[in-house]
């Protein structure tokens, strides 16, 4: 345990926003209030490219109804990054953060913010400054080693799941094939959301390919044409990232447009083509006259007015846990451990080490999705289901029995 | 006012789904378990579709649960159909409603409905075959005449409107020029609901566009440069029907799919192109790196789990106003008369004669478009604003003053 430490404090949030990444804020600034060690809370504007320009917001003159707001509110309240910090750039951190003697760093967002937080923490080790960095978990992706899940899957799940539940809906009013594209570059765990709310037997999505299975395109179509003529009608879950069996994403293919972020991530948001592509192929190869294609994008992470309460209560505690942590640790980051299943879902949070999370992504387990690669599996149903907090039922009258 | 009429009923619901036409379903089926006159009720599967060929439903076994369940879910519960009869077609359904002593007929849907209720009634009277066809109004397009506005469009508006609240402050986190294209294929409706969330005089979307105003993509792109520079980002909302002084759509231009429906209509929701056609106009002449496009697409229509509480209560009483008014006239449409506005708001129900609703639509009235030709007014927001029933209040911390 380590002694304690007063200073000021910096947090930040980085990467893509999520529906609930503002709940963790506002839990590591009402814990912060509680920690007299603690005596100003900046929130980094823009994350790390804020922190080296020295723009800083002062985090305890928000009143508590503001704190709620901004808690409910999507997207990321102190504004984000795609930097990816190396040494020299946490370095230039370092050197801001001497100047206000700011001891404590909260980073929430995904691995690449474990990784910053560890070489902000190592850089720092080196010339002797104390600082105590944590990380707070967050993505839609649900990508991250050793939690059970991230903040930021549940609502992101909801809002996917919801989204399927009208579109299955509107398929059957007006039969066809449908596709939607949905985000996931390597993990498949937001894609296979789209089955969650499935509720008759016969319910789309019909088919739900994620990028752990390589699929031809051959095999595609020939699944599209096997549920087509089973349903007279074919709902379909593709995740951005679908790849062939060659490892390169069917959207990599497509891509003319070969923008890379800092990450050296290929743009797959923020585009209809592979989705038109896909459409194009069931409407040329199988001769399939009606078939729709929508990209569901950005609206999977930043919706308004839409939080699975489960997912905004547990990002609001990891918040709040990363500041108690911090009063006793170096460094960190929080995760989710499940103590309780279905009806008794419930999750108690312990501390990994910021190794253990940087850089590296984790994959939907084999036992989630199903032998055929175009569908998943209860146990994913059964994993996922608690941390949407719950879907509305719906009625479909079209398949009563006919008088 | 009409003798009494007994017999049977059908109701049916036609063309796209919203999330609201269930409830107009439901009002339909409730008013009728009050009339006597009414012995069956029967559910037409697919609409028209199903009337000629003889597919229907019994109405009258449904429990109210059930309707309740019924009433709260997207698209159309009965199935919808994209058939446009003419005279032959509504003596085929004449004929099959003979066979079933069917005297009473409501149609939900838009002004192709309206229409079919009309043709239908004049084949009937050409045969002296007594029947009352009443036109329920739907569409998230909002492009009916005589009423005030229609059901489905305060609930597709809410979706809207919340979708653009939350891509807004995605866009303050990460900034860049983010496009999102919108149904509305001759009215601009339901893309000028992507203002009815601003609360802040520097919320996006900063530039809107509508189809009844033309654009050239010369001034599109220089709109762009001018708020790119002013906000040092930019959120557009544009209508899939968005055309210029030639009075061609975009999307037609850029369209090489030209599969077009039953009604003539060519196909602009369910592709990415025009997004992704903006996108590349932006990037390419502007010079600006980070570009997104989305395109909503079906999820305006019929998202599971959201409802306008105004909305919905507006659609039931129309299915229930249709058969009160069966009960006295031979024919009408329903429409609404707005009695009181903001927090006041209040509406009361109205009979039209059917043919002032068929075939034709509404536009966006001028004085809900600025000067400008790219944004909405103030008007524009005081008529919508009550339909969408409230909006989540966010916060962006961003912007506070730095310390």
């Amino acid at each position: 345990m380590a002694e304690s430490l007063k200073g000021n404090a910096v947090v930040g949030q980085s990467g893509g926003p999520t529906g609930v990444i503002n709940a963790s804020l506002v839990g590591v600034i009402e814990e912060v209030r509680k920690h007299p060690e603690i005596e100003t809370l900046y929130g980094a504007v823009h994350a790390v490219a804020g922190m080296v320009k020295d723009d800083f917001i002062d985090l305890g003159k928000i009143d508590a109804a503001t704190l709620e707001t901004v808690a409910a509110s999507p997207s990321s309240a102190l504004g984000s990054s795609r930097d990816k910090p190396d040494a020299d750039y946490c370095r230039k951190i370092i050197e801001v953060f001497k100047e206000r003697n700011v001891r404590y760093f909260f980073y929430i967002g995904g691995n690449d913010s474990a990784n910053t937080a560890h070489i902000l923490n190592t850089v720092a080790d080196e010339t002797n400054y104390n600082i105590r960095a944590f990380h707070v978990p967050k993505t839609v992706d649900n990508d991250l080693l050793v939690t059970d899940h991230c903040p930021g899957y549940g609502t992101a799940a909801k809002f996917v799941a919801q989204a399927l539940m009208g579109d299955d809906l509107d398929n059957r009013a007006l039969p066809g094939v449908k596709i939607d594209v949905l985000m996931g570059r390597h993990a498949g765990f937001l894609t296979a959301a789209a089955a969650l709310g499935k509720q008759r037997d016969d319910d789309g999505p019909h088919l739900i390919y994620v990028p752990e299975r390589p699929v031809s395109m051959d095999k595609f179509l020939a699944d599209v044409e096997a549920a087509y003529k089973k349903y007279n009608r074919c709902v379909i879950a593709v995740s951005e990232g679908m790849c062939d069996h060659d490892h390169k994403t069917w959207a990599e293919k497509l891509a003319e447009n070969e923008e890379r972020d800092a990450h050296g991530n290929i743009q797959l948001s923020g585009t209809g083509a592979l989705a038109d592509f896909l459409a194009g192929q069931i409407k040329g190869k199988l001769k399939i006259k009606r078939v729709r294609a929508d990209t569901f994008g950005y609206l999977q992470r930043s919706y308004a007015g839409l939080q699975s309460k489960v997912d905004v209560d547990e990002a609001r505690r990891c918040g709040r846990q990363a500041v108690k942590y911090a009063m006793e640790f170096d460094s960190g980051s929080v995760a989710i451990k499940r103590t309780g299943d279905g009806a008794a879902y419930a999750a108690e949070l312990f501390r990994t080490e910021l190794k253990n999370v940087a850089e590296k992504t984790k994959s939907m387990p084999d036992e989630f999705i199903n032998a055929d690669g175009n569908g998943v599996t209860d146990a994913y149903v059964q994993y996922a289901m608690p941390l949407v907090g719950g879907l509305p039922k719906t009625e479909y009258l079209g398949t009563y029995p006919k008088v």
